[in-house]
């Protein structure tokens, strides 16, 4: 019997398989993660794959019953009901990827030449003598120069050690050379590390990448510390203000962590931090001043000034990062108190600036940043959506870790959950309870105004409904309460808001966005169907939808590895302008309005 | 009676006398401090004055025996001898000057139009609006912009405080800005300060400056902390060497006596030490190395390699000297292992780049720096000629201090000397010292290989000679042994045959020479006759030598206030040729022959 060759799309993975192999057991083969609750029966429907090219199998009842009008008209297919008939290409939605494939900050096709801003120059030195006892200062410049490297200056804490340095490695070094400054002196099997980081109220991710190569070597996510001051950013600011010292110690648990986070990357291919000769740092602006140990009290009044919005390029060492001896963090420029440096990153990231058309972009967070391009302007907001989709403030929420629930659907009063990795359920993360409340309202479990009616999964405890997502032996049931339900809608409420003050201010209407750019580690996650059923999202077919993961943490990347990324990111910043939503006019009705389901 | 104007040059003090008040009486009544050890009858020969234009009267017997025909021809006069006849103006020459006139560092009639290197500009900051909530950095550029300041960076320790500042002072600032860059932000009473700073092996001086009118407002000297590593620079290298320990621990002394100058330098003008906004550190290569805590194994080792010539500008929190937030240390460029950036400074301020003519310039300090000018050329060696001008290794050796004897004349076998402030005698300073082996050797008391002979005043201690300079009640008389006369020749060897090796290095016979200007704390004392009669300065005409006083320091504050005469520095360290004496041929052998008196 032949074999067709499938080819999973954009992920790049292909084999051969015969036409009695379902595309969900093909993919499987090829450990391609697409979801599936139901185990392959045809009854959740998340399996979900577009054909682009190739004959296969004629619809099964099941795909005609679950899929739309529109997404049969694509060729969108259920991997476990369709088999191939030739050669086949698909393209897999984002949403179809489980949680291990999604982490990884793909999504984003944005391919950069790297134009690093510290070059490893290879220097032969020629040794003094008695008849030309050059200072070794010298010795270095003039070897530097047979590389085309002009005369410049040596960083203090350089030249501190460049003397033992250059006899130590035998007169043969690399110096590492940003703008006219030589940063470090190393031996000469040193590779160009580089360090991008995105300091989010919640969590932190850091990518070591070889900037000469714009690899990505190593990446890794960690709690924010500060965490333990308050959940949102205003409690940040609030803990920062108290004294002094509250605001040093706020910085240092940052600063802590991480060098904690960069010898742990570095550890992964055997490196030393200290062969780090640059780190790119985005965040908002409040994480970004709490960061750099700037005041932040005029950052909580209004109007709610940034002491600086400028990019700034300050000595690692001055902030206690232990890096290259004369290494720099370079830090983006932020646009408004609340619109912050992660913000334009990300909007570099996902090339908002070169868009025309009207699309939007939302990185949604504890804070939440959206901006709206429409005719060659960018407008952008903030909105404080809170920490519920971390998993704060719900009853059985907990981050996206293994063993949380993470989809749900609700099938003839049975409810089909997926945990992360396969695990027993052990609670709900963001991407869950979105889904949980989107499968109630959708099924008339909850009213639109957020009230539990009854259901056979809906129990009375303590006086109060709950809904039941999961029983578990010998534990509580793991269920969603009145108030979770509550808490998501005034995160999604947040957000619809500012989705909704920006296109008022362009005088535009939802049905003319071309695209939705979905940002964040929780937006690569979450259900879309599910988001627009709870109207956080607007009701748009969904191809026009991109989820693009991780894209503050791709823009610090990209600024990273290129200057002539770093001057996008100012020219962008420049050209957005900024709404403060709190002058919205009669913004709490609109905001009550908006939490409806 | 009528009265006649009589013009002290080149101090400028003027007044009115009788024909009846000896010059000496018109310089007393001026507080002019001629050097008068016999009391003005005529017997020590040191008031000497030169009548530049006027009618005196006529030579006195006395005069004739004293002043050699050169100086009568030239208009030479003891101006205790010496009568006015009408309307006269006067040269005074510096050895004529007593000590604390000597102190203050006149002597160069270098005048230089401030051009600072730091600017304190007037800010008037817009407060931010609901409507325009500006970044409160953004704010400073735009007020800085309306006084022709173009948008740089600010410092990073400035701009954590800049928030908070910027509304203490009422949205009114001074904005410190240096280059590009805004190094302090201050209320708008503030001036603008600089500190000079002479790092010498044994004494630092330090001058407090008005940057932006170019006046010193307070000049302080104190000894270098590190002598107790021991007292010259090979000795200092050689504990730095011992381990990083030590190695720090010399830098951080000196730094701690830095900025314990700069707080009692603020002291006398009511300022505080953070008012500094630059500071210019000038010092032999060794202390310069020490300072910075660069590494000086291989300045101590052949070939005696810096780590580093060129000029350097690092911010002084980064050495510990607590000045502005973001102010720097601008220190000169070094010309060699030995030839340290004190020289330079020394050359500038002499004006030796200028000169045309042979002419020669002489720092004599622990280590003595010589540099010859010759047609263009400038040629400059270094010679160790040690710590006995400061009193070291001198059995009743001391600093030039109140109650030292600093003059001595032998009279008829009897010795008058002169104190410091008139002070009863303690001890013996450099020219003191100087002066009693110039005297010795004059009348025949020491031969030529340094021998003691036998003199009335030659007594026998412990079995050697010693020469009794001053009687004391109840104490020891003061007496330099036949070891100290051995020290000073050894001192006046090294300096000798370091001028003899840069005359013959280009070809020069030492009657050509038009010009000797003797720099250094130590050189504006000496006697330059008593020099002579040891051989340490070449026999030439009196008027060929200037005393300049510490022409180091003079070079570090016009450094200091004029970013021209950085320029200046720069080019006078490119220029500079080196000339190591160790390599000079048969250097055992000269240096023998130049110890002899």
């Amino acid at each position: 019997m032949g074999k067709y060759e499938i080819d999973f799309e954009p992920i790049g993975r292909r084999g051969k398989f015969t036409a009695e192999t379902s595309l969900l057991d093909c993919a499987r083969q090829l450990s391609v993660d697409l979801i599936s609750i139901c185990g392959g029966t045809g009854s959740c429907g998340w399996c979900k794959v577009q054909v682009v090219s190739g004959q296969v199998s004629p619809h099964a009842k099941r795909e005609q019953e679950i899929l739309s009008t529109r997404e049969l008209e694509l060729g969108y297919r259920l991997a476990c009901m369709t088999y191939p008939l030739s050669n086949v290409k698909l393209s897999i939605p984002p949403e179809s990827l489980s949680a291990p494939q999604r982490t990884q900050v793909e999504g984003l096709d944005v391919s950069v030449d790297p134009d690093p801003p510290v070059q490893l120059v290879d220097a032969h030195l020629s040794q003094p003598t008695v008849n030309s006892p050059k200072a070794d200062a010298r010795s270095l410049w003039l070897a530097l120069k047979t590389q085309g490297i002009g005369e410049g200056r040596i960083d203090y804490q350089v030249l501190k050690t460049l003397s033992s340095q250059i006899r130590e490695y035998g007169w043969h070094v690399h110096a590492a050379v940003r703008g006219n400054e030589i940063i470090a002196i190393s031996g000469p099997s040193t590779q160009n590390l580089g360090l991008a980081i995105d300091i989010g109220t919640t969590k932190i991710a850091g990518y070591l990448v070889n900037i000469q190569t714009g690899t990505t070597l190593a990446s890794k996510g960690m709690m924010n510390p500060q965490i333990s001051y308050g959940e949102d950013v205003i409690s940040r600011i609030v803990a920062a203000n108290k004294s002094s010292e509250d605001a040093t110690k706020l910085q240092s648990l940052l600063v802590e962590t991480l060098n904690q986070l960069a010898e742990n990357l570095c550890e992964e291919i055997n490196a030393a931090p200290e062969q780090i000769l640059e780190v790119v740092v985005v965040g908002n602006t409040a994480m970004h001043h709490i960061f750099l140990g700037l005041p932040v009290r005029q950052l909580g009044l209004s109007p709610y000034v940034p002491a600086v919005v400028s990019k700034l390029d300050i000595k690692a060492r001055e902030i206690g990062l232990k890096i290259a001896p004369g290494g720099y963090i370079h830090i983006l420029p932020n646009i408004a108190g609340y619109v912050g440096a992660d913000h334009v990153a990300m909007l570099l990231a996902t090339r908002m600036h070169e868009f025309d058309d009207t699309t939007l972009a939302i990185d949604i967070g504890t804070n939440t940043e959206i901006c709206l391009t429409n005719g060659g302007r960018m407008i952008s907001a903030s909105c404080a959506s809170g920490p519920a989709f971390e998993g704060a403030h719900i009853k059985f929420g907990m981050r996206a870790a293994p063993g949380a629930i993470e989809h749900v659907r609700l099938q003839d009063d049975r409810l089909e959950i997926q945990t992360i990795d396969g695990q027993p359920p052990i609670g709900i993360c963001g991407s869950g309870l979105l889904d949980v409340v989107a499968q109630l309202r959708l099924n008339g479990i909850v009213e639109s105004n957020g009230k539990l009616s009854s259901h056979p999964l809906v129990q009375i405890q303590d006086d109060k409904p709950v809904f039941v997502v999961a029983q578990r032996p010998e534990l509580d049931p793991i269920t969603v309460s009145q108030k979770d339900v509550r808490e998501l809608q005034l995160a999604k409420a947040a957000i619809r808001l500012g989705i909704k003050a920006l296109l008022e201010a362009e005088g535009v209407d939802e049905n003319e966005i071309k695209q939705i750019i979905i940002a964040g580690a929780f937006g690569t996650f979450l259900d879309v169907q599910s988001a627009i059923a709870i109207g956080m999202l607007p009701n748009l077919p969904l191809e026009r939808f991109r989820q693009v993961g991780n894209a503050a943490g791709t823009g610090a990347r990209l600024v990273l590895i290129s200057q002539s990324e770093r001057k996008k990111s100012l020219e962008i910043a420049r050209r957005v302008e900024y709404i403060e939503l709190a002058k919205v006019s009669n913004f709490d009705r609109k905001f009550a309005e908006a939490t409806y389901l």
